[in-house]
């Protein structure tokens, strides 16, 4: 029996996390709502407000008392397992949040500010040039920060530990070494295997309205609960999530290209289907919030990827999406619409990557900034180095920075760390569906119906409910008996193009 | 010359006060979502996180620190007239803030939400008794606050003072006084006049795209900036602003009845107007802030009313008008169309009320609340204390309570006292557009040839550039050079409805 005592603390512990989570959540619906429906003169005040709920949420959990309480809780014995989890992951967010000085927090968003209107001005002028000093001063500011955290190796390991805990290069490191071995006889044997069919289909008219309506009819088939989220269009389709009752996606459309939509809304949907699956009786806690961006990453590649670029899935949806668009569609073959979403070509784009290369625009990212964060490589002529990666790993030449070092907008907000869990997502995803197959007996049969419901009772009850409880690792292992294995997704990899390629076994 | 401790505590007094505002706009901004966009999941967690936003600002704005700060500054002779109208205005607000001990603030709260229920589950069940303790709980709540505020004269006056500095009973009693002897004979000239001709048209088929897009042009032309600003749909129209630069609007639309969207969407573009004028410089100090919800509703008014609802106007916007709904419209004149839209008809609702017999709503509803905060009258019964006034001021009988007593959310919210400034705002915007019409030669011309910048050059210099500076009185005297006077609405009125219904004189 839980004394009174544990129970008062815990009840003011709950207090002030879902307090600050409020706060969090409020600063969710402005960033939703400055990405999809604010006018342009809004943009100052909107900073301004963003800038003060930010400071007081991390005001309320880095305070003294916070820490106190925390400090408290951690010694009693007699909380139940979901407490003691909360209050550990809290523990561990506080002493991370307490290593950094407020004046520190201030200066990297005012560098965040600087840095990201140098990179938008060094974009319209196409110039690297632009941006090298505001890019340098925010790796020297990330350089400091993982001093402040601590790190032990390599001090990369400390901004890595922030987007994905328990990421480190040396974890890393051999995944992107069977990257770098495993791939490239795959992509070999697929470029000297006859040419997929023309995928210029895709760059038909497809009117802006029946796009909406077929990515609707494919959100609501996933299972996304639109009584408790919603889509909009964006510039750049994002999830949104204000408690896992309002969990909101959005999507770009281009009339004349019809993948732009239909890959951003299952993908984020997959991330959507993730929030609207966590405990929402833990509202604001550590187990009511995902595990790692990896681990969201896994649940929206696992949709796209795994089920949305499949033939069953198509079987389902193809003869529908023919009766969206009869005059862009009627002349093309589910074969042909199938292989055309599966061409594999090298590009300079990561967003634009197939399945495949995709991971050579990461593990370029991951180099580079291994190389930054270390100290070994700086901002100085870093387009050149970016251009001689990309001619190295995929053989292409960006026209301009542009389309080279310029293209994500990551590191002017100061997320260095962030990439790799991109790839870590891809590949844990493909080592959970292989465990779905497993696990859900004519799961292909069923997504060949359109239907999803035993794959998301799946999701919901191996990953979802579990919020933070465990880590991408510890997680991984429970689900499919052994941590991240990148076998998985080259076998997945292998089956999928030797089909679609028609390659010699 | 101002000494630099002046200076460094009115820093810190304007860094404190816009931070409250960043928190209370976040919420404006959570609100607006929570009305026009929010999907119906959402609810439970948008109302903790709205609370939590209402108690991060309540904490800064009534904390001792801010106190002290303040009535440093008041004591200070060295700041500039606008500081020390910031400061007064502050102060002001402080010592009213402080008046409430938080633990009253709480059971207002809740007591809003109880009674919000019961009026939402009365309003279904057509029966005021299910609403009539929650109602009754809320009633005692109101004439606590009275006591905790404290007042002169008459508890009333408390709660007035909060929707309208200055307002009291002594002030309102002769206003509605006037508008019990001077209107009614009025009200029966017209009555005995011959009929207007059929207002029926305006319930024909008006399909939602081009109601939408006809709105989009009255506040277009209007001079509301739409790169500040928007509209959307929701349920009961509203205007709502996160600074100066991002003020946005909501209009519905019934596709048989087109009055429904017209009125309100001028209605609120003429609050948005104001809002749109208020001082950036000041955001979130009371100089940033309108003046009082009169000063705000005579904007909303003179636009909807004097504007809106004059021949002039629609000389312009009728031929549009009609190339809108050809279908609806091609056989109505301009002239049916103007009556149409100025037929006065006493009715049981006060949001459909015309002009004229809307003051008796109004009346009613301040002799209610003055004999519920008074303790001369209570909750029991009030659906016939209800009905008997509006047989007596309308001559009208609700079939039920819905249409009766029930019709308004304000009493759930605990809005005692908000009722009266609608009245005030319609007796202001008569005197100001009378004063305007004088201080603008060919202002009339203007209108008829759709052209308000000279009129919303006239609102933004006279009114919406002072913000908060003066009260209501105060502006209408520097405007008008005397301060309410209800003959100016008399004026209008007779002048208008002897045009309309060709009275003789």
């Amino acid at each position: 029996m839980q004394n009174k005592n544990s129970k008062e603390l815990y009840t003011q512990y709950k207090e002030m996390t879902q307090k600050a989570a409020d706060i969090q959540f409020a600063a969710a619906v402005l960033g939703w709502d400055q990405e999809v429906y604010m006018p342009p003169k809004g943009f100052e005040s909107r900073g301004r407000q963003l800038a003060t709920l930010a400071s007081q949420a991390h005001e309320l959990l880095t305070s003294e008392q916070y820490g106190e309480l925390l400090h408290e809780l951690a010694a009693k014995d007699d909380l139940d397992d979901d407490e003691k989890s909360n209050v550990r992951l809290s523990l561990e967010d506080y002493e991370k949040n307490r290593k950094l000085p407020p004046a520190f927090v201030e200066e990297l968003t005012r560098q965040t500010s600087n840095s990201y209107n140098a990179w938008i001005q060094a974009r319209r002028e196409n110039k690297y040039s632009v941006y090298k000093n505001e890019l340098s001063k925010m790796i020297d500011l990330k350089r400091k920060q993982a001093d402040l955290y601590g790190y032990e190796a390599h001090p990369y390991n400390a901004l890595l530990d922030e987007y994905e805990k328990g990421a480190t290069v040396a974890m890393l490191d051999p995944v992107f070494e069977q990257v770098k071995e495993q791939l490239p006889p795959l992509l070999k044997s697929i470029e000297q295997a006859q040419q997929v069919d023309d995928s210029s289909f895709f760059t038909r008219h497809y009117p802006k309205q029946q796009q909406w309506d077929f990515s609707m009819t494919v959100l609501r088939r996933m299972g996304y609960d639109l009584d408790a989220g919603r889509q909009d269009y964006s510039e750049h389709p994002f999830t949104t999530s204000f408690s896992s009752e309002d969990v909101r996606v959005t999507t770009r459309v281009d009339e004349d290209n019809f993948a732009s939509m239909l890959w951003s809304s299952i993908h984020e949907g997959g991330h959507a289907l993730y929030e609207q699956g966590l405990p929402s009786g833990e509202y604001g806690m550590p187990l009511g919030t995902a595990a790692s961006l990896a681990i969201h990453e896994s649940q929206s590649r696992l949709w796209e990827n795994s089920v949305g670029r499949s033939l069953n899935f198509w079987e389902y949806f193809y003869p529908k999406l023919q009766q969206y668009f009869p005059q862009s569609l009627e002349d093309v073959s589910l074969d042909t619409f199938y292989k055309g979403m599966n061409k594999v070509e090298a590009s300079l784009v990561r967003t634009e990557a197939d399945e495949l290369s995709y991971h050579f625009h990461v593990l370029i990212r991951y180099e580079i900034e291994k190389k930054l964060i270390g100290g070994t490589l700086s901002a100085e002529g870093l387009n050149e180095v970016w251009n001689d990666y990309y001619k190295q790993y995929l053989g292409v030449s960006a026209p301009g920075d542009m389309q080279g070092v310029l293209q994500d907008v990551h590191w002017c907000h100061g997320s260095f760390g962030y990439f790799p869990t991109y790839s870590l997502g891809s590949f844990y995803a493909a080592q959970f569906f292989e465990q779905a197959a497993k696990d859900i007996p004519g799961l292909q049969g069923e997504i060949k119906q359109g239907d999803f419901k035993k794959l998301l009772h799946w999701l919901r009850t191996r990953v979802h409910v579990h919020g933070r409880h465990y880590t991408s690792e510890e997680l991984c292992e429970r689900i499919t008996g052994r941590g991240l294995d990148f076998t998985s997704f080259m076998n997945y990899a292998k089956a999928k193009y030797t089909a679609v390629y028609d390659l010699k076994g």
